[in-house]
Formats: structure tokens, C-alpha cells, sequence
């Protein structure tokens, strides 16, 4: 039994032989290098293949896989939109993915982003990295003092809930189905428009759907409170960034805690400090006191890493052996 | 009845108009200017004054008020070392202090801290302000994969493990008097070495006293877990800050959040910024990427501020009544 994985960065070496050492059954050898007609040579003599890349899995990679008798593939991620499921129904692969890898990485971001966003530590640690010690004009709200508005209480929502109330906040909630345990809280309630009006703090944690599209508007922070703090680490689409810069400049906005960004592809995960920075916007952004973007690196913990690699490579050993595994994608 | 109030600050309006507001039956008046035997006369016809200052309260600035006939002092601090009990005592003033104002105030920001010394928050957002958008290597931490290891589970310390708890960490507790609803939790340990040996993060939340001086050294570092991360938002004298220094260099210390500093006087809450600063430790410990150095400023939210204003301005006026306050200080 051999697997064979791609793209493997320094941060899933651990992860990757504790993987080794509990399975010494199988066979396992790895690159740096991500997946394509040329590399795939690499994976010749094994079983399945684990991958994780934004780069696209293209007839011509997956015909390369299938001829050398490979038709298993798991991905460390969650997104399977770059994959030609064409050709991969043609040659009859197994994939699978990872779905769940930690919601606790990213509810703890929005809190902590959230909460920092709260207590000023931005233009603190400015000031304090300039030696000006003094403690006003930047004071802290407190996280307990505040009414939190959840949108979306699924798995990612629902941790940041528990967060949030250890901290002793309220917590109020909106979501199309509804978790009975929240329910018997009684957190919910029943429209958008309720809780624009009750939450000094709106986190959002529902997927991108058309419905969802630009959910945050010019209209809908309008019905918000005074110096309302905004959280998305969840789609860049849920907001419509112009009108939340807007939000920001006539200080309705308090401030704003953002993980994703409706262009982000090809904006994030690269380094711009030695070019020209191509999205002024976002350069406005990172530049002010009361906006902490970070460039969707909620989940990168080493909990959600090491899951990553688990997972997958458990799904590739189930392919292998021909079990079934819950992270298999069905298409 | 007249109250007169010192030092008032710009933070501390909005609290203090909302109190004017809710007592029509009480004349205030108030400066922004410190207390001493010149500025007593701007009391002149009050009936207490309110207070907050390091400035001492000196023998001569007592005998100011004396000659005005006040002998009610509010402070809105929970500090009284810096008053002259003798004279105090010679002119039969009543004083009050807010001893708890807001332990969550402080036990949020131990919490705020140590999460983002464990996410690597500070040299993420230095990658980010110079648009180094990549995510590798600043991996985090998560919150609930860590044991938090508290000493002193008071006011401050228990506040912040109901925080710890609802991230889903795990908790250990160390005090000299337990609390019976954490003893029944089975939270502590019956030694500080095994709290140092089952900790990955360490936070001090017991008072300065002589049995604590330097609690934290190079042989208790010795006991502790690699990659240990502290936090001390207690006293700057709990922590022999160069075996600190030495932990951080060797690598023994993944990361501190510090709020105190054992020769903060004179140093926090100024602006160095114009001037040659003073101390180097600090000045290094400020550049480092895995400190997070605070002046003090752990209490600083408008909740405590507001509790300090609304305590000591109620203080002053169940004086002016004859009516007992639990916030009397006994001399
Ligand atoms: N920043 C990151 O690193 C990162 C990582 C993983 C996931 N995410 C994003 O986080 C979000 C939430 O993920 P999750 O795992 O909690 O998903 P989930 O499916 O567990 O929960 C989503 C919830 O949203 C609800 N929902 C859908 N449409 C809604 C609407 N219009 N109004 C109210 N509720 C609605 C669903 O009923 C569900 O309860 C997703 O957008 C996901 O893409 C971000
Ligand atoms: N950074 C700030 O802005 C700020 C503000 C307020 C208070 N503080 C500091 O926070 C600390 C805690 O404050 P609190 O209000 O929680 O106090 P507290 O009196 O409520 O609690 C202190 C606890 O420490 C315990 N203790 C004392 N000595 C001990 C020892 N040697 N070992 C173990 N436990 C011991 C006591 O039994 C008590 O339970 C104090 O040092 C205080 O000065 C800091």
C-alpha cells in the first residue's frame, strides 16, 4: 500500500510522520510540489494520491493519475471546484475531501479578531510600539458588555456562541434551520431585521448562496446600531465592501474584523510587500485603526492542519482497502 | 449637597453626566486638574470631593479640604497607599476606594492576549501591514487545544477560567483558599510544580505579596512545559523579568502577554514617544514578535470606568447622607 502526497508545507511535516509512525503498513512518500501532468509522475507505484492546491485538477492531471492505475484521490481541503469531475467520473475516482477540520479555528478567530476590534489593540499596539504609553483615547469595550448577532448557527457559528457566552456576552441568533439545543436556549430570533436592531456586534457564518449574495448592504447596515463591529471570516460575497467602507467613513461602523474578501483570489497567500499592491481598497483597509484584516487565515491552526492531513490520508487508506469513509465525495 | 471631582477625564464624562443625570438632588462640579493644596480650593462649599491620582494626598492637601470643611474623599481607584492616614485620621475623613470595578475587564484581556500570543497575531499583522499576504509560517495555536494553567482563582482568576472554559480549554487552578464551586469542578492541583508541568499556558492572577515576589524564575521556568506561553496582567514583581528574557532567548518560552512591569512607575501611561526611553528591557521586549506588552491598561473599558465613576461618586453621596458604603475604607 503506497500513498503518494503533493504540496506538502513545512507546517504538515509533523502532522504528516505521526501519520507515518502510527501506520507503518504503508508505504508513504511526498513533494513540496503541487499536482500536475508532469508531477504526477512522481506518485508512479502508488495507491492514491493526497492534494491540496488552488491550482486546477485538469483532464490532463487526473488522465495522467489514471494511467499510471491511480483513481484515488484525497484532498486536505474542502473546496472541489477546481476538479474536472468529467474526467474523473470517466476514470472512475474515488475522492474524497475535508469538510470538518476544526470550526473551533475559525469561531476562535472571529472572537479574538472581534474582541480585539472591541478593545482597540490596534492603534494600542501602534501606539506602544511608537513608546507613547499612555492609556487614552484608547479604551476597550468589553466583550461581555455587548449583544452579539450570530448569522448562521452550523457548526463554525454555533462554537462561537459557546465562546461568546463563556465571556458572559448575550448571544442572539438567525438561522434558516434552526439547532434545537440553541433553540432551547432560546437565542433565536425570528428575522434578519431584529437582529440588525439588537446586536452591537453582527458575526456572520452562513455559506455563499445567491440568497446570501451582499447580504450586508447599504440598506441592511442602515437598520444596524451606532457603532455596530462587523465580523466576516466566512465569504467575502456575504458583504458588500463599498457599502461597509462607507459604513467606516461616517462612522456608523465601530469597526471591522474581515477573513475573507469578495476578490481575494490571487490577492491572498502572496506576498505583495516587494510590488505594487493591486487592491486599493483592501491596502485602505489593512491601513486603518479600526480594521484588522488578515488574509483568510482563520483556519490556520495547527489543530486544523493536523486534521487536514489526518483525515485525508485516513481517506486514501479507506480507498485503498476498499472501506467506506464519511469524507468521500459523491458526485 | 455638593460634590466636587478631580481629574475627570475625558472618558469619564459620559459617566459622570449619566450620574448627574440620575441625581438632580446633587450640585457637581468638577476639573480636569489633579488634587493638591492649591486646587482644594476649587472645592470650596462642597460636601465631599472625588478622586483619582497617583499624586499623594499629601498632609497639606488634606488640611486644605480640613480648612473647607470637607472631610469626605471618594477615590475612584482601589489604590490608597498614597495617602497621608495620619492626617486623614487627625481630621476624622471618611474615604471610600472601588476595590471591583471590573474583574472582567482585566480577566478579558489576559484572555485577549494570550489567545494572540498562541495565533501569532502580532507578526501576522506586521506581515500584513507591509502586504506580505502569505500565510505561512505564522501557524496558530488553538485556544481549546491548550491546558491553561491559573494561579489565584479570586475575582480576576475565576472570571477568566469561565472564559478558558467556554473556548473549551482545559483548566487547572492553583489558590491558597479554593472556591468551592471550582473545587467541585475538580479544577485544582495541589501544587504549583504540577500546575508548571501540565500547563502550556501560565497566568498569574494573585496579589504582590511577599511570598509571590519573584514567584515566576529561572527554576519554576525550568519546571514548566517547552513552548510555554505566560501571561501577567497582576503585578509587575510576581515575574523576575530576566529569567523571563532568558526563556524567551532560549526558547523555552513560545510567547508573553504582559500587563505589569516591575518598575512600571514612572514609565506606563506616559508619552515616550518625543524622548529617549528609559528602558531597554521593555524597549526589547516591545520589538519582539512573540511579546505583547500592554501599560497596564488591562482594566482600561468604559465598564470599569464607568463603575469607578458611578462607585465612588455613590460613595461620596451615602457620606454626605451619614448612610454606611460598602466601599469605605477602614484605617
Ligand atoms: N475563514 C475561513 O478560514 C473559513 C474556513 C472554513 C469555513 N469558512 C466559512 O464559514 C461559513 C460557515 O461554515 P460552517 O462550517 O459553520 O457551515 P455550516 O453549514 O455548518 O453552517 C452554516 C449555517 O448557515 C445557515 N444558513 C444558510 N443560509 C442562511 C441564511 N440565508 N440565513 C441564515 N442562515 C443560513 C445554515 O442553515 C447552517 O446552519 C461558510 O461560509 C464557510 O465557507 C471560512
Ligand atoms: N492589570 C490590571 O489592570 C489590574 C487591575 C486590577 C487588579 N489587578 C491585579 O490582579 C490580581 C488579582 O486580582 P483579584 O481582584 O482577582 O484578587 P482576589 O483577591 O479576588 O484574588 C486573588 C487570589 O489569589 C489567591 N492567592 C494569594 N496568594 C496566593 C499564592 N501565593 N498562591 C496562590 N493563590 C494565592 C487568593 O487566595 C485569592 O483567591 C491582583 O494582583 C491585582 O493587583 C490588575
Amino acid at each position: 500500500m503506497k500513498i503518494f502526497a503533493y504540496g506538502i508545507r513545512e507546517d504538515e511535516q509533523n502532522a504528516l510522520n505521526e501519520w507515518m509512525t502510527n501506520h507503518p503498513e504503508v508505504e508513504v512518500d511526498y513533494t513540496d510540489k503541487l499536482l500536475d501532468p508532469q508531477t504526477a509522475q512522481l506518485a508512479a507505484g502508488a495507491d492514491a494520491v493526497d492534494v491540496y492546491q488552488q491550482l486546477a485538477y485538469t483532464p490532463e492531471t487526473l488522465t495522467a493519475l489514471h494511467e499510471l492505475g491511480i483513481n484515488k484521490m484525497s484532498l486536505r481541503n474542502v473546496g472541489t471546484d477546481n476538479i474536472d469531475f468529467e474526467t474523473a467520473r470517466r476514470y472512475d475516482f474515488s475522492i474524497s475531501n475535508v469538510a470538518v477540520y476544526s470550526p473551533n479555528a475559525i469561531a476562535e478567530h472571529a472572537a479574538i479578531q472581534g474582541a480585539r476590534v472591541l478593545r482597540q489593540t490596534k492603534p494600542l499596539d501602534r501606539k506602544i510600539e511608537n513608546h507613547d504609553l499612555r492609556w487614552a483615547p484608547t479604551i476597550g469595550r468589553e466583550v461581555r458588555m455587548q449583544t452579539f448577532g450570530i448569522i448562521g448557527t452550523g457548526h463554525i457559528g454555533h462554537v462561537l456562541i459557546d465562546i461568546l457566552q463563556g465571556f458572559g456576552a448575550k448571544v442572539i441568533g438567525y438561522d434558516v434551520y434552526r439547532n434545537p439545543e440553541l433553540e432551547a436556549e432560546g437565542i433565536y430570533v425570528d428575522t434578519l431585521d431584529e437582529l440588525y436592531a439588537q446586536s452591537d456586534v453582527i458575526s456572520l457564518h452562513v455559506p455563499s448562496l445567491p440568497e446570501n449574495y451582499h447580504m450586508i448592504n447599504k440598506e441592511t447596515i442602515a437598520k444596524m446600531k451606532d457603532d455596530v463591529v462587523l465580523i466576516n471570516v466566512s465569504r467575502g460575497d456575504l458583504m458588500d465592501i463599498d457599502a461597509v467602507i462607507d459604513g467606516l467613513d461616517s462612522g456608523k461602523i465601530f469597526g471591522l474584523a474581515m477573513d475573507v474578501y469578495e476578490k481575494e483570489v490571487g490577492l491572498f497567500n502572496k506576498d505583495w510587500s516587494h510590488e505594487t499592491f493591486p487592491d486599493e481598497k483592501i491596502a485602505d483597509l489593512i491601513a486603518r485603526e479600526n480594521v484588522l484584516v488578515t488574509p483568510h487565515t482563520a483556519f490556520y491552526t495547527t489543530k486544523a492542519v493536523y486534521e487536514m492531513v489526518t483525515q485525508s490520508m485516513d481517506a486514501s487508506l479507506a480507498f485503498i482497502k476498499g472501506d467506506e469513509t464519511a469524507n468521500e465525495v459523491k458526485y
